[in-house]
């Protein structure tokens, strides 16, 4: 147990933020820092130096992550011991803000350096990495960093093409990484002895039960649909409403049956549709086709396949009420991740140290983190959103916040590198 | 009263037809000769030189329509009675059919036809017209050439943007058209004995009932509205069902309400959701604004007004109800035309005459006779639809309809010549 607080510093902390929210795209609305883009190749030198700042020895990997190594002890004596790792990503959806990701880069960076402040020197290495690429890009692959890590990033990803046709491989040269590369850096399963990410909550629940750290139960399972109902293009003033087959009126539908099964979840699920078309798009034509693209969300694996059925049941029943064709595309079908019970725990007791209200939450979005489940045990900790909003330019959560959550971290890190093993 | 029914030559129709048809835009679907395009200016010609082959003299008026004339035997006698005018349009919709105002142009000039072949003259004289652009264009106005027919034509509409941003007073120059001739081009009020149109249906109800003849009792009137909800983009995954403000859900709704409306009309309506639009349209986003662009029709003023007022109410409290805010912009408040009674008597007696069955029926389309209503007493005689097909390529009537049409208006004309007044 570490003998004083590892305590962060709150005005370093606010202007490295300030600092890396100067690098986006001036031409989009809020903080964008997409991939590959200019403004975020400029960043990570920022992001490197601030590593080799804090005495990290900083190298670019060949999944295209920027990765700081801080040598333990152990390694030092020529001992053998797994590492820990810690990170996030720093790049940003299109008119995103400035917290998503990167206090868990910036801030595993600040406890690094308080650890130095502190004298606090760990026996295992400690890895803090920037993943490339986490949010989804032109390529629709989120995560792209953390898959080659953690060894589930294929050739078929690098093969999708992006809104220009230049395939991802092709923009991974054009930035000058190795696809090939890319896919030959994946580190070992159980090579890690603990990953940790921090990270904002991006949701109301802590704000709302007034909690300050988030201990992570487990990362939702994600099922993505597309839905096409094709019915008939028919006069809309010269045909009776028993004589249509509306292709909308069957979408709209399928819009709300989606919300009620969201609705419906015991536990922790959420369903969305995200987008709508309808075509041919005329005022005087009764709509002969509806696209809709939609998601599932769950921690609860069972409830997300039950749904799953449920909802092309329901769908599929009131399409042919209608008369309307449809097909149902799942496009992924991501589990559930659950974090490891024994980093729960640590994370709470650090939090309980340090005198920070604590309550466990679900995570609705991905993170790297749910890749890097291959590598060892995984967990995370969340720090509250104000207004639970996030992947928008009013993302906000207060200095002091993200301080409390560097410290958990912190704290978290020096005792995961005394523990021996965290098997469950 | 005609001694021997006027026939009309089917396999002059047909040819004719066939003729109109290859006057298209090779690279839309169906058959595309939208108004101010090169196939439609190509193909008035042909219609012309069709009128003129039918013994009508043929002028361009003001409004771009096609008037071919057919001196009266009291004009010739140097007496003034008002004229009889029939006609309708040759342009169609993107990807639209063959028939569609198409008979109504072909069918009146075999009307004169055939009234020649049986050595009919008319008292008074009678107009064929081919009316500009009847169908919606890129400026969002329809029956263009009518409009201006009848002084309803507005320095407005001229001034509307194009999809290329030039307005549709420049159009019309650009096709050799003179604006201000458009505008200056109206007759007076009452200057029409009468005017009749043939039409087909475009939708299903006399091919249900099985009549082969439409008496319309009126035109439908139509509002249009554009419905906007905002909600708040928030994160997919980590916001819960209950703290959303989701605008596609709202949207998806009011598309329900809309056609519940519309089902729930008494004698004629039809309610119609025709587009629909989310954004920022991202699977893993709930959708912060939707839009849907509407539109009711009734040949029942009160019905329109009351659904509208309905519509308004129940569409804003399912807003509130989920906190989106919401607006209701109304576009067009197009008032139902009731057709002459007189006319429909002389129609249905013309039908009963020939042996034809026939039925009234409603015309949920507008039509250029909506607005020539302005000129004198109205009138449309309505043929099936195979599967009430229109604005499509499968639109068809077969031209054993299309003769029967025909000749019902060749002897309503006749009538109408022989008729002193129309007033109700």
């Amino acid at each position: 147990m570490t003998q004083i607080p590892l305590e962060a510093d709150a005005q370093s902390v606010e202007a490295s933020l300030a600092e890396l929210a100067g690098f986006v795209d001036d031409t989009q609305e809020g903080w964008t820092r997409q991939v590959f883009s200019d403004p975020y190749r400029a960043s990570r030198e920022f992001v490197a130096g601030k590593m080799r700042d804090a005495g990290l020895e900083v190298t670019l990997d060949g999944g295209g992550n920027v990765v700081g190594r801080l040598p333990g002890r152990a390694s030092a004596a020529g001992l053998s011991l797994k590492p820990i790792m810690t990170g996030s990503h720093t790049d940003t959806v299109r008119g995103g803000g400035r917290f998503d990701g990167i206090v868990g880069v910036l801030g595993a960076i600040e406890a690094v350096a308080a650890m130095r402040r502190s004298g606090v020197a760990l026996n295992r290495d400690l890895y803090v990495v920037d993943f490339l690429g986490e949010e989804p890009n032109e390529f629709g692959i989120s995560c792209v960093g953390s898959r080659s890590l953690a060894g589930v990033l294929l050739p078929e990803h690098l093969d999708m093409p992006g809104t220009s046709g230049q395939s991802m491989g092709r923009t991974l040269e054009a930035v000058g990484l190795d696809p090939q590369a890319a896919l030959d850096n994946a580190w070992g399963r159980n090579s890690l002895h603990a990953y940790i990410e921090l990270h904002i909550e991006q949701g109301p629940l802590l704000e709302r039960s007034g909690h300050e750290i988030g201990v992570v139960t487990a990362i939702a399972g994600i099922d993505r649909l597309m839905a096409r109902f094709i019915g008939r293009a028919d006069h809309a003033g010269a045909t009776p409403m028993d004589a249509r087959l509306d292709a909308l009126g069957a979408a709209a539908s399928a819009v709300l049956t989606i919300e009620r099964e969201g609705c419906g979840a015991p536990v922790h699920g959420v369903a969305t549709t995200g987008r709508i078309e309808s075509y041919p798009g005329s005022f005087n034509v009764v709509p002969s086709e509806a696209r809709l693209w939609a998601e599932l969300r769950s921690t609860d694996q069972g409830w997300l396949s039950g749904a799953k059925g449920r909802l092309a049941r329901e769908i599929g029943l009131e399409a042919d009420r209608r008369g309307v064709s449809h097909m149902i595309e799942w496009l992924t079908d991501q589990d559930a991740v659950p974090t490891a019970p024994a980093i729960r725990d640590l994370v709470a007791r650090s939090a309980d140290r340090l005198g920070f209200s604590w309550a466990p939450v679900p995570s609705g979005a991905g993170h790297d983190a749910a890749h890097m489940v291959h590598l060892g045990p995984m967990g995370m900790i969340f720090i509250p959103s104000t207004g639970g909003r996030s992947h928008c330019p009013e993302e906000f959560t207060p200095t002091a916040d993200i301080v409390r959550g560097i410290q958990v971290l912190a704290e978290t890190l020096a005792e995961l590198d005394r523990t021996d093993s965290l098997a469950a």
